[in-house]
């Protein structure tokens, strides 16, 4: 690979550097509890950054933490090709009583060869005399030497104004002679910091719009979200003139988090009109933050703004009859824009039209078949009241319109119905769970079960009691259905309804407590999940298990390679 | 119980009625994807939140669902006494072309008895005419004859603007006639609803001192998170002049959700000094958060603004070291007035602080026992990283705690150990699940366990394999422990921990995947809960089990009444 050229502008977006998305993931991103980056994840959280268009992307703390100074060498020997972003160290301004050139911190800085350093400084002067225990001359004088250093050695400088809101409502010149000592050295932005996260909107526009007017420095906002405000803060601030926003995928960060940097260029992008990144970028927004969720090994949230996998699902009977009419109408934003996608859950409070919609975004035409609407509505409504919920199990929904549509059609279609798509007929099943004498656990289940008019019996063992039971079921049916060998369970949910009663429905407590299980499958082609519920948690999952055969089954008959095995064939 | 007075104003706040903050988790927040409240789910979740002190607690859309209409039938006949909150009905304006009194919707809002009514009605004119397909005049009808008739009825009534921004911006006129028909008819406050979520918090502010200067009305503010901003947007309202903020326990809501009444409720009391719950109630901020989230079944988010598990955890070297020496340097407030508490992370230091202070809050003097401290730290530590979690299981915790003091005291007090109150020793345990040719499911228990040096086998029955186990065990204990027959099993909560593997942890899949059970358990004079992890459900469950059982054996010896049953005595 070749040695990327240093770049300390964004590169690709239409404001050029007229305006910052500056991220931190990297860097105050990992402070976040349960997060701990390897070199090479830094490099592909940075890759992915890079592909989204942001324009800086702060690598770490090269010479405080070794992670960090390998990184920052190994992007320098040529393995970081950044497109759209200039590459940034975060540092600290020089040690008192020691010059800038002097300080192995600050030469660790050069020595990361990144283009553009971060500084970060103390701008409360409470922090300055208690935290630092030196005085305001002192303090200002370490910022002034050390951005003067660095753009001396060529190097692009932004100041983060630590705790500068604090500070700022504290002793107001402390807190704006910290800033004009970076600015008059070189800094090219003054980072107005909310580090302890304890602002609102409002007080933050009022700040920035202040201290622009009373300082005329470019200005770039940093906000943490103790409050739950980070993300409107910081677009707050923009409105208010901030031209720099730094923010972190997801809002990973210290405490409650940092401002989400999806929601922020959403924000900016979608309300405010901004185009803060590259041509086509935008629609990668959804992905992105998927993708960075991954690397961080922290499941996704859900329902983030703009991205989150609910952040466009409607449950409410009453939106999905007006969304049937004008999808306009009840999102804020075309969710395609983002690269997300538009869900109607089915569940008890779902109308026709919800049924409708959901057989529409399945494939099935559910329309011209009123009647199998209405059974549709009326089995979830019915099951959802016994505990099922079909919202996060498609598949098992699928089953079910199908299997409505076949019967509303007769004959004609019949074939199209759950029954005539389950594999095989259960005649009965038992599992075993023993801790035996010498500590160890086993189980063992065995299923009778009849397949294309056959009677097979199956034992197996498993890890567990579903395990046990799956591998059993796939011992019986595999014989006359090969194409099981690539299907496989690859997730498993339980969660125990009503409270006061649990899996097992103690006696005497919650005597309508049931156990409802989500099975997850995959072919290696697609995934698709199923649900079960009963009192007892190992039949609840038989008829997860038995759903998730039957879409199986069905996936296997419309890709036509089940032509290719003869129904009819009996097992060995 | 006695019928409680109906209450439309709330109680115990030093705002009184010029303040109202307004929860709707039982109705909107159920919208979130995931959510399925039980009515006795919804009588718990609304204990809750009048013990909390909020004002206003909608219950659902009597009428619409059944569910909702059975929670307002059970509260009307005693089942919920509120101390500080009235309770609100939410439903629709009478239809078109059909009087208030004989609308069956408008009905129900009236038969559930509910003091207050909140009645939701469109305010966007595109709404009104593709949505609801009538026009401006007969939508304000509809607003006006509905108040009417509820005002005369006796009903205090709020208005729920739907889409209210949107509309407002494209239709001023027709946005604020429905206000005017809604307040000339009667409602007390005109609440504006950002139904699809994308305003931002300075766009708020300026449209609530807008409306609030032309109409002089009373506002309320509804927001929705699809920018992430939905409690920033609820405060800037309420600077702006909104004196009642709808809100959601934990954001919970649809697609985004919507505003989460703990940051909501947590900047107005600690940023704006807003005195809106009764005195005393804000410390329980945290524990309400946790246990709602509890009730909805929902993993509480830890990054969450000042309820959090993570709010007020530091994570980086230089702020733990600042901490030190000021906390109040790194925190916006000090933890403890929400009910929570500042972490530091990752250091053996403040493992030892906590484990002692949580010996403390236990009864257990551990400042003595430095060796037992460091066992129990290490184990601990051992144990999380493989999936134990001793935050919910006291019990357990204990157990371990009181292990570690008798093996550091020797044998002087071996009889606190775990070992010691364990009240017998497993040879072997086996559980049959069976699915029988006739449809019947049943699940059958053998243990074979040492009690006092007597072998005792015993076979039960159960609804699922851990009941089954459950009465096996007490069937081969109570013998000799009689006093077990007053001890049950209350919950049965089962978490999948390591996604991509399962309870049963498939081949190929996650295989360190394991399952966490946590039991509580009742002796009637209290409950405890333990755990248990184990990459089988059942194995994990028996885990659980035997401790619940050491735990009640321990209480039974503490209580003095054990004496009555001498320990020797061999079962029958």
């Amino acid at each position: 690979m070749s040695r990327p050229v240093p770049r300390t502008e964004p590169a690709g977006t239409p404001l050029g550097d007229a305006f910052h998305v500056y991220d931190t993931t990297l860097r105050d991103g990992a402070q976040r509890e349960g997060i701990s980056y390897s070199v090479a994840d830094k490099l592909a959280v940075a890759r992915h950054l890079d592909a989204l268009g942001v324009g800086y992307i702060e690598g770490g703390w090269p010479g405080a933490l070794p992670k960090d100074t390998e990184f920052f060498a190994r992007a320098a020997a040529g393995e970081l090709e950044l497109r759209h972003a200039a590459l940034v160290a975060f540092g600290s301004t020089r040690r008192a009583g020691l010059t800038a050139d002097r300080d192995p911190q600050v030469r660790a800085l050069l020595d990361s060869l990144a283009p553009v350093v971060t500084l970060v400084a103390k701008s409360d002067r409470r922090h300055i005399e208690r935290a630092l225990r030196t005085d305001v001359a002192e303090n200002c004088a370490m910022v002034a030497d050390t951005v003067s250093f660095l753009r001396r050695e060529g190097r692009r400088v932004f100041l983060d104004a630590e705790h500068f809101f604090d500070g700022y409502r504290f002793d107001p010149d402390t807190a704006l002679r910290v800033l004009e000592a970076a600015v008059t050295a070189g800094a090219d932005v003054a980072v107005l910091c909310d580090t302890n996260g304890g602002m609102l909107p409002l007080g933050v526009a009022e700040v920035v719009r202040e201290v622009a007017g009373r300082t005329g420095f470019r200005l770039g906002i940093h906000c943490q979200d103790d409050t739950g405000c980070a993300v409107a803060n910081s677009v707050a601030a923009v409105q208010a003139g901030a031209t720099h926003v730094q923010c972190t995928a997801n809002g990973y960060g210290e405490r409650a988090g940092n401002a989400d940097l999806f929601a922020v260029v959403g924000n900016l992008v979608t309300k405010l009109d901004m185009p803060v990144l590259p041509e086509g970028a935008f629609a990668e927004l959804t992905r992105t933050s998927h993708a960075l969720a991954e690397i961080a090994n922290i499941a996704p949230d859900t329902h983030q703004a703009y991205v989150g996998t609910s952040a466009f699902a409607h449950k409410a009977g009453l939106h999905a009859s007006a969304i049937k009419v004008d999808p306009e109408l009840y999102n804020h934003m075309d969710p395609e824009v983002v690269g997300n996608g538009q869900r109607v859950l089915v569940t008890e409070m779902a109308g026709r039209a919800s049924v409708e919609l959901k057989g529409a975004e399945l494939g099935l035409d559910l329309a011209g078949h009123p009647d199998a609407v209405s059974e549709v509505v009326q089995t979830v409504k019915e099951r959802e009241a016994q505990g099922w919920s079909f919202e996060a199990a498609d598949a098992s929904l699928e089953l079910l319109m199908r299997s409505a549509i076949g019967r509303a059609d007769g004959a004609a279609s019949a074939g199209a119905g759950s029954e005539a798509v389950a594999p095989f007929t259960l005649e009965s099943y038992r599992v075993i769970i023993e801790h035996r004498a010498d500590g160890a656990v086993v189980s063992e289940a065995t299923v009778k079960v009849l397949v294309d008019g056959v009677r097979m019996i199956a034992t197996q063992e498993g890890n567990g009691p579903v395990n046990a039971l799956d591998a059993a079921l796939r011992a019986a049916l595999t014989p006359s259905r090969p194409w099981l060998e690539n299907v496989e369970l690859s997730d498993f949910k339980v969660r125990l309804l009503s409270p006061g009663g649990g899996a097992d429905n103690p006696d005497g407590h919650g005597t309508d407590a049931v156990t409802r299980v989500l099975v997850e499958s995959t072919d290696h082609g697609g995934s698709w999940t199923t649900v079960g519920v009963h009192g007892n948690v190992v039949e609840a999952s038989w008829l997860a298990l038995v759903d998730a055969l039957a879409y199986a089954a069905m996936r296997e008959r419309s890709s036509g390679l089940a032509a290719a095995v003869p129904s009819g064939r009996p097992g060995g």
